[in-house]
């Protein structure tokens, strides 16, 4: 039987491998890289060293694939999701048909924590319902950028007793959610949280956190709205590629 | 100067300890381990044998404290709460400032991750606050009850582009959220999830997850409901206490 590992590697810093992930690390024989472009080859090559730190030996071998590109502007964001999840399916049915062997074991490594806003989960799955390849998966959870972010900040996600939602800059920018407090935001391309610098916020946004290029910034939203736009548009431009989250919470009468 | 660590030491299983985790482990010379009582003696079980199993040397010692006791089923739940946090943060002042030398690291292990509904970060940072001690604190994320979940049953916790809420069942039972489809439940004494049976939901569910102990239990809501309830029970009696959680998704047409 052939076996594939979901395997999360954490957000950043290297030390977020759980002791879970590096024993899968050494099960394992086959790593399936995704090339997600030039801007991006540090990723790839962040994985690699991953594998050389904590991979007693060397009895495994990497395969690389390239990632199919999206349209993040596109109009219909849901259509194009689903277009990449499809091409990326036939990707990976492909890694696991043909470059895993019967017996042998595979992985994706997952940068933060594989179920959150992330498709491997999705994808591995419709293809082990495809009934066309026979494969055991196995998830493994990694330290996901909202930990990560919250640690760094040194703050809590929650307010006592109160939810939190994670979302996206595109649900953001429809409106703040009405019965939550607390909001993380991933994946936003157009600074979602300006629309709120006339409410009173309190923000604590971070990019490439756990890495030496960390950027941490907090404080009332109103005031610290400019230095954080500044400072994605300087990261933009000397990375070519940013990863950034927050934590948007109303302000309270010093109540937490 | 004193040194606090908040380590979070994952949710269950041993091996979910980050490689961060254990290099803090490694500089703390006193453990603090608050005693919630008898019934969750096993839990500082645990404690102790994370550092037994990772600390190199046994250069540390461990300092217990009683935990102040809380009435789960009180009426005002943030009153108690904030009485709750009141005396907590008596017993870790007392803890930082007579049961650790100047130049010393202590540390509080927090299951989980102590970012999420956990008040251990909040009520040190009220002690910085108080300007009566001196330290410096620092916090490490660890692999949440929440994360292990969705590992479990091998699915992500969002539906693609959307968002999740994180809350309490105390929250749920005022009803489902109404901009998300996905909720994760934790702290929920009571099954809110039966409110919602006769409605078209995919519920995954599981208790003591990552230990030997483990139930996971998925399905349509209305189908896995009664099972839950009676595994809950159980499990209840059986180990005098429970820690559970669950994600609930609105079903749809074979869309994720």
């Amino acid at each position: 039987m052939k076996r594939v590992l979901i395997i999360g590697i954490g957000a950043g810093d290297p030390d977020y491998l759980t002791i879970q992930a590096v024993n899968a690390l050494n099960q394992v024989d086959v790593f399936f890289l995704m090339d997600k472009g030039d801007d991006k080859a540090s990723l790839i090559e962040f994985r690699r060293e991953i594998c050389r730190r904590h991979i007693k030996g060397d009895d495994y071998r990497f395969v690389d694939a390239t990632s199919p590109a999206w349209a993040r502007d596109a109009e219909d964001y849901r259509a194009t999701i689903d277009d990449l999840n499809h091409d990326k399916q036939d990707v990976f049915e492909r890694l696991i048909g043909e470059e895993l062997a019967e017996g042998e074991c595979g992985a994706f490594l997952v940068w933060g924590d594989p179920t959150l806003y992330d498709s491997t989960i999705r994808i591995v799955e419709a293809i082990a319902k495809t009934g066309r390849l026979t494969f055991e998966y196995e998830v493994i959870p990694g330290i996901s950028s909202v930990q990560a972010l919250a640690a760094k900040h040194k703050t809590t996600l929650n307010r006592i007793g109160q939810s939190i939602e994670i979302t996206t800059g595109r649900k953001l920018n429809e409106g703040f959610p009405t019965d939550v407090d607390s909001v993380v935001v991933m994946l936003d391309a157009r600074d979602a949280y300006k629309h709120f610098v006339d409410q009173d916020f309190d923000i604590y946004w971070g990019a490439y956190i756990g890495t030496p290029d960390e950027i941490l910034i907090s404080g009332k939203l109103k005031d610290v709205a400019g230095d954080i736009e500044r400072a994605r548009d300087e990261a933009r431009r000397t990375h070519g590629w940013i990863m950034d989250s927050y934590l948007m919470r109303r302000a309270t009468d010093g109540a937490t």
